[in-house]
């Protein structure tokens, strides 16, 4: 097999076979396929597509990569869920110890990754003591034990995936549906759970701006689970706004907190409990779908949730206490931004609040970069929201930087009109 | 200027400017640009392709990073010719002495290559004691004194050209129309001449295969040379066949001396006698088209034309009483090549024919191998000849290796059938 042979074939528009799917990404992580013939593949892929078995032998071949998880000393079925990410986005902390709760294993393992904020594990090591890495033995004993971890990533996941995005994000290769589905589903593939949901989101303030690549996103990535044997289930939920209101890591736990406590808001509520759902199905533990919502939102009102929650910061080493008035989590300087119109909020823009917490200092513009765990922004007002001139859009929790620059991205993300729009959160389910 | 935003641009389809051009070109050739993003380009080049313009720059851009020539010196109009590579083509070793006899200021600098036989170069080492390497001086002072002189590529010649070229060849996209016209061009446009017959090869046997290909690359390499300022004809002339008789360094030098003798194949003289027109009319030493050609002729056929060829050769060192008898030039050891079937030759892959010369050592396959001046094959058929069984279709002039492959890619490359066949050998011109 010549590589030049096989970046023609695809570049002539013939699919690519799995033994030369295999050959091309073992020789590319070995180093023996250098990155120009590789780059030259991929741009040949962005115009000539890969179908759904390419795709899948794409995933499989970049799990093997490197190293999986094996969950299977862990009686019962263990569910993952896989957000593509948006501003304000907290539904794992929320969804893991609710699920457990109710009986389902929830073994996840996590990344930092860039963005407006940290990720999950940043988010979680907001409280004190919360160790983020566990060994293998103690995790797996962990979710036998109280039915949940939350772990960072151990070991070298998927490092073909790794190498290719690097290179993909220099060569203007990563809108490419067939290679966001394969990374993603690489990585996934590898966690070792048998059921997954797969948050799409979609929307200005997500990677997928309009519903008809996120539809083509979601059923690729479905297709792909299928046929590497799991149980997969996409959402395609709104990303027009940020998720509820807290937008920063000690802020979104402690939005997760009173979410677990039944005091979230609609919208993170509804996405978690749709997810949950979907999961209690899978894990066999409900067969209705509506009763099932039904008991997520009861363990969500009666304190069982948040109980689980407790049981796992707790057995992850994190300080109890310091939950009591998880408000102490946070920048003790706050400021307030005013608006300066009146009006019903029409549209917000997503993606410039989220860079307004990262100019606070919420999140990484490049992987060496630290993040200030304590600051971020509180965003009083939602789409439909009434504000009157000079009220309070916003709480920024800050440090030094970045106060002026932050206050401007949000009062320009906020279109004020006259009339009252409603949004819908929950648009597609893809089985 | 950042070059993932300008690969993003022509991925989706808009034209790179001079300056975004001229930026990549710098960028690479200084290698401050990495393989892995040019060839990003490159393969978006491929299939979102480039304008007039587009290419114009581009093959300016590859002249301007190395050397050009400088003919200022020599009075009045210098031509050269280009073709874009067929099996036995010599037309250089003939048109050049040709035109210089009748007043033409002919000075080519001309490379080695790869391919079924040496470059013209190589073929003139096939004479002993002719000198390729010129100071570039001596060079033009013979041009000024005798008209004519052929030498090798000396300096550095379009580097950029060069670079992109073997990146090329290892990711699949060499076929590709405005880059095969920019790297022809930016040579081109190199050579200092001021008139420029392109000869584009078109048939099985080409690097064309097509006569809408052809025509593509011939309009694309006239429009480039017009807008480079260049006076530029492009000949489309057939290689369905082998040019003449003779494939190999020396044999075709014996079947160069035969035409400029009076004594060539038709095929030959008819290609040679079409560029030399035009040019003489370029050179504005004719006006007349069918004048020019009947003047080439004559000069063919009263020895003129091979008198310049003699004073080109000795003044380049070349010892002529070697040329008294060409044969001697060629390999004592033949083998008859006989044809197992009988009737009319009805087509001869050109490409195997090339191959079975580069079997017995005439061409290089790669930049180091050496080469033997003395071999190669006498194709005494043509398509329309008849063949009878057992008769002779070729005479191989050998050393030890590749004979019985020689012999066997031979027969099979020609077909023998009932019809006789007659094929268009100049096909169009295009100015």
């Amino acid at each position: 097999m010549h590589i030049v042979d096989l970046i023609a074939k695809k570049r002539d528009g013939y699919p690519l076979t799995k033994e030369e799917i295999e050959f091309i990404i073992q020789g590319y992580t070995k180093g023996k396929i250098p990155d120009y013939q590789i780059s030259a593949l991929l741009m040949a892929i962005y115009f000539e597509n890969m179908n759904d078995e390419e795709s899948t032998y794409l995933a499989l071949a970049m799990r093997d990569s490197g190293d999986s998880i094996d969950l299977s000393e862990i009686p019962g079925i263990k569910v993952d869920k896989h957000s593509t990410g948006g501003v304000g986005d907290k539904v794992t902390l929320v969804l893991g110890p609710l699920l457990a709760s109710l009986g389902v294993k929830f073994a996840k393992m996590s990344g930092r990754g860039l963005g407006h904020t940290g990720g999950t594990i940043d988010k979680l090591e907001s409280i004190p003591g919360y160790q983020v890495v566990l060994e293998a033995e103690d995790f797996i004993e962990q979710v036998k034990k109280i039915g949940i971890a939350i772990v960072g990533q151990s070991g070298d996941v998927a490092p073909a995936d790794k190498k290719l995005y690097a290179l993909r994000d220099v060569t203007a290769t990563v809108e490419c549906i067939p290679l966001i589905a394969s990374s993603i589903m690489s990585k996934k593939l590898a966690s070792g759970a048998d059921a997954i949901v797969l948050d799409v989101k979609v929307g200005h303030g997500a990677f997928m701006k309009t519903e008809a690549d996120a539809v083509k996103l979601a059923k690729l990535m479905v297709e792909i689970g299928k046929l590497a044997g799991k149980k997969v289930t996409a959402l395609l939920t709104g990303m027009d706004e940020p998720l509820g209101h807290k937008i920063g890591n000690a802020l979104e736990v402690y939005e997760a907190i009173e979410t677990l406590n039944g005091e979230g808001p609609k919208d993170l509520v509804d996405v978690t409990v749709e997810i949950g759902a979907h999961l209690l199905l899978d894990a066999q533990i409900e067969t209705d779908f509506e009763v099932a919502k039904v008991k997520l939102q009861e363990a969500l009102q009666n304190g069982t949730a948040y109980e689980k929650f407790l049981e796992l910061v707790e057995a992850q080493g994190g300080d109890l206490d310091r939950l009591d008035d998880p408000s102490l989590l946070l920048s003790k300087n706050t400021v307030e931004v005013l608006s300066e119109k009146e009006g019903y909020v029409m549209d917000i823009n997503a993606l410039d609040i989220g860079k307004a917490a990262m100019r606070l200092g919420a999140g990484r513009e490049t992987k060496e970069d630290t993040i200030d765990l304590d600051v971020g922004l509180d965003l009083h007002k939602k789409i439909g929201s009434y504000v009157k001139k000079g009220e309070s859009i916003a709480t920024l929790y800050v440090r030094e930087k970045g106060i002026d620059e932050a206050k401007s991205l949000i009062l320009n993300a906020i279109s004020i009109g006259n009339q009252e729009k409603h949004i819908v959160l929950i648009k597609q389910t893809i089985k």
